[in-house]
């Protein structure tokens, strides 16, 4: 049973090499494997569980404020990709292009989608005639490719899979109302579901979304110190309406342009639940989103009515709404163990022929390996409290990590002290020009993350970078 | 009232002109619309939401099999595409090339998956080691692209969202019996959800999957008594693990190949359901997968009262589990029954001040036009029952628009004559020689559809083209 331990915790210790360990967790909780295609990866049974249990709870989400699921094709062709001159600029440089169908050479190059607003702003140009086809309010699941030079499962890849909300209203307000709806719609999920606090904000211009009026921003803190950047929410005010013609007759019959929204979340979102909640055991998954929220495991399951009792405990906990599984393989237990620490599955319950013999069983939590003992009538109310219990610690315990990491610096000594000693997120004013920014992240690596909507705070009366009047408080930090 | 609906009717009659009549239906009923990338289209909500219920109903009936869900590149490296000789040989010609990552040029071309039979062999000759890694069981749901030169909405595109599952064995008992299962289940689902008969068959050497030992399908009949193959299930055999080095240890310690099965379903589904069940006002959709079941229609909303007692009655519906939606806006009546009827929606509850009065409601049935009266209190039970009727009487009819276009040719003039004046399918014998097959396919352009399991009947001695010994009965017909 010792050596069965070793064998499946052989991961590097998350202090000794944070990347390593979070290689190695992507591979031994078999979430992913590496494919023969540079820098794609294969998403196996485990991860897509995790993305496929995302996608449920966002799209039932998305679609209580009124968001209807389209599908857009993957090519652009040049010249539409082209119609708008910041877009271009910021995607051109990295995308795919299809030069050949078949036999023969294309007339016109077409990119493989790096996102669709072009897509969509060709579309809304003819469907949108009248104020009566407005909002339009659709949303997208697919595929998007980004041809990166470096890539990290999940949380960089030439492929990845996300959706992408693109909206248009008849008014600027409207369109602003419906950026801030959608951030606050990831904001909740990540918080949640996912256990992870966020801070929501505005990206600053240097930052912003390529061809977006704003971008909003939630922003996480992984175990590292690192920011990852969340969910974004753009307002493109009527810059792409301008560029694409999108036009719509208002009710006093004047032509108007309408204003856009587009808005994402990816699977780099399961990379953010690995490094928030994970440990040197392998993963650690919030019940919430868990596909197996509790693994019965049987001990000494050759042993007469072991297995029997087993299976009727796990049939339990599935019509108490639990997603329960069952480890009946010819595995040792502590194997068994071992494999549901490294998949993160949130609760256990041992079950052996002592425990049945004196009717209770033991309940261990992945997350704190707390280990309690129930009765085993009991076990699936208890299990569902429990859950809820996790769910909720982990949320907080996160919460308390994230906050612990957040220095204020007030001047750019300070400023560098805490970037070398202090990782995580550091409050500074600054003055709103982008020279001090690229200085920043010349100097220091750090990145501004968010303008924070909430605790604006007036923490300084100087930019932390050139010291000249400041007034807005950024949060920054190193990021994925 | 006249007007409105004539405007919305404005449809070509299926009689008039059946292709012309689908264009229309597919746009009216907005489904799809026209991208500007050529041979691709844009699934518009009416349409998705359908794509959505067929998925929600496969997906669930695939993992009560045991399929598990993951998700692979879509790009597959030129060397990949090549490994399998029969298979390349297939798709080669008609797939698009990536040939460019952001500003450089590849060292490989990549081509964008036409299917990914050699991704998931490349990636289970390292997964799959012991027999204890068997069977693999994986499916996925993407896009795939094949650059076909004509195209139809939802037939056949550039670019066409499906599922395919790719299965590994230990043994080739197991691999055909997989394949076998996997067609049921397509059948079961085309017959249970969709209310459209399906035959299942085998494929002749001509017609079967590039790299297939064997091919099954399901093949249904349109109104115009064209058929549609509408699933296929392929067992490869060994040939792929063999290109590919697929090997495992089995119980013995040998090293052996797997068997492996593929299997698809794809949008041009929706494509079936219209030319199966769609008439001259629209689309009709089978209650099983129709995104909204029920629309409820008040007359005189503008008197008081209606509107609340539309809304209630609504709501009671959804209440009952019906998808039930409320139109409220400021059409006529006329105009709102128009869109109920093109769209497809199974049922209308029109309520109006006088049905009010008297406690009761009108329902008229999509399919038959058949109105009713129930009492208000009885709606949701009404509507419940109806609808499944509605389910089962759809697929009478179409079973017997089937039946009635099944006629039997016992020699070559005989199987000109039905081709020319009886459109459906045609049962004839073949000698197995695949000279016969092109030839009925030169001259008449009717194709072998497939070999049925039922049904093997001995309808004559000799083939239906050649004259010779013939022992095999198969189903011909023109096609999609």
């Amino acid at each position: 049973m010792a050596k069965d331990k070793k064998l499946v915790e052989a991961i590097t210790s998350m202090d000794t090499d944070f990347a390593q360990w979070y290689t190695d967790v992507v591979k031994k909780a078999e979430l992913i494997a590496y494919s023969s295609v540079k820098g794609c990866m294969i998403i196996k049974p485990a991860g897509y569980a995790i993305w496929e249990n995302i996608q449920k709870e966002l799209d039932r989400r998305f679609k209580e404020t009124g968001v209807e699921n389209v599908y857009m094709p993957m090519f652009i062709p040049e010249s539409l990709l082209q119609k708008e001159k910041d877009h271009v600029e910021g995607f051109a440089p990295e995308v795919a292009w299809v030069t050949h169908g078949g036999l023969s050479e294309l007339q016109e190059r077409l990119c493989v989608r790096p996102t669709s607003e072009t897509l969509f702003c060709d579309f809304y140009k003819d469907d949108i005639q009248s104020y009566r086809d407005l909002p339009k309010l659709y949303n997208q699941w697919c595929s998007v490719v980004r041809w990166e030079k470096e890539t990290r499962p999940f949380l960089r890849s030439r492929e990845f899979l996300w959706q992408e909300g693109h909206t248009a209203h008849a008014t600027a307000e409207e369109a602003e109302e419906r950026t801030v709806q959608m951030l606050n719609v990831y904001a909740d999920f990540c918080e949640e579901v996912l256990a992870m606090p966020v801070i929501r904000g505005r990206k600053t211009e240097k930052e912003k979304f390529a061809g977006a009026e704003a971008t909003y921003t939630i922003e996480a803190l992984m175990h590292d110190g690192k920011a990852l950047q969340s969910g974004t929410s753009h307002n493109f005010g009527d810059g792409f309406a301008k560029a694409f013609g999108i036009q719509y007759t208002d009710k006093n019959n004047k032509l108007q342009y309408v204003h856009q929204t587009s808005w994402g979340m990816t699977t780099r979102l399961i990379g953010a639940i690995i490094m928030v909640h994970g440990d040197d055991s392998g993963l650690v998954l919030p019940p919430r989103i868990a596909p197996v929220q509790t693994m019965v495991i049987p001990i000494q399951q050759h042993k007469e009515g072991v297995l029997e009792k087993a299976q009727e405990v796990k049939e339990g906990l599935v019509q108490a709404g639990i997603a329960a599984g069952l480890d009946d393989s010819d595995k040792s237990p502590g194997w068994k163990f071992s494999e549901q620490e490294m998949r993160g599955i949130p609760v256990r319950v041992e079950l052996g022929p002592k425990d049945i013999e004196a009717g209770k069983c033991v309940l261990v939590r992945r997350d704190t390996r707390e280990k309690t003992e129930c009765a085993i009538e009991d076990v699936a109310q208890t299990v569902k409290e429990l859950l809820e219990t996790i769910q909720r610690e982990m949320f907080e315990r996160a919460k308390a990590h994230r906050d612990s990491h957040i220095s204020d610096a007030h001047d750019y000594a300070e400023f560098k002290r805490a970037v070398e000693n202090k990782p995580g997120f550091i409050r500074g004013m600054w003055c709103g020009d982008q020279a001090c920014e690229d200085k920043i992240k010349e100097e220091t690596t750090a990145t501004s993350r968010c303008m924070p909507f909430e605790d604006q705070e007036h923490i300084a009366d100087t930019c932390v970078c050139c010291g000249k009047p400041a007034h807005k408080l950024v949060y920054w930090g190193k990021a994925y």
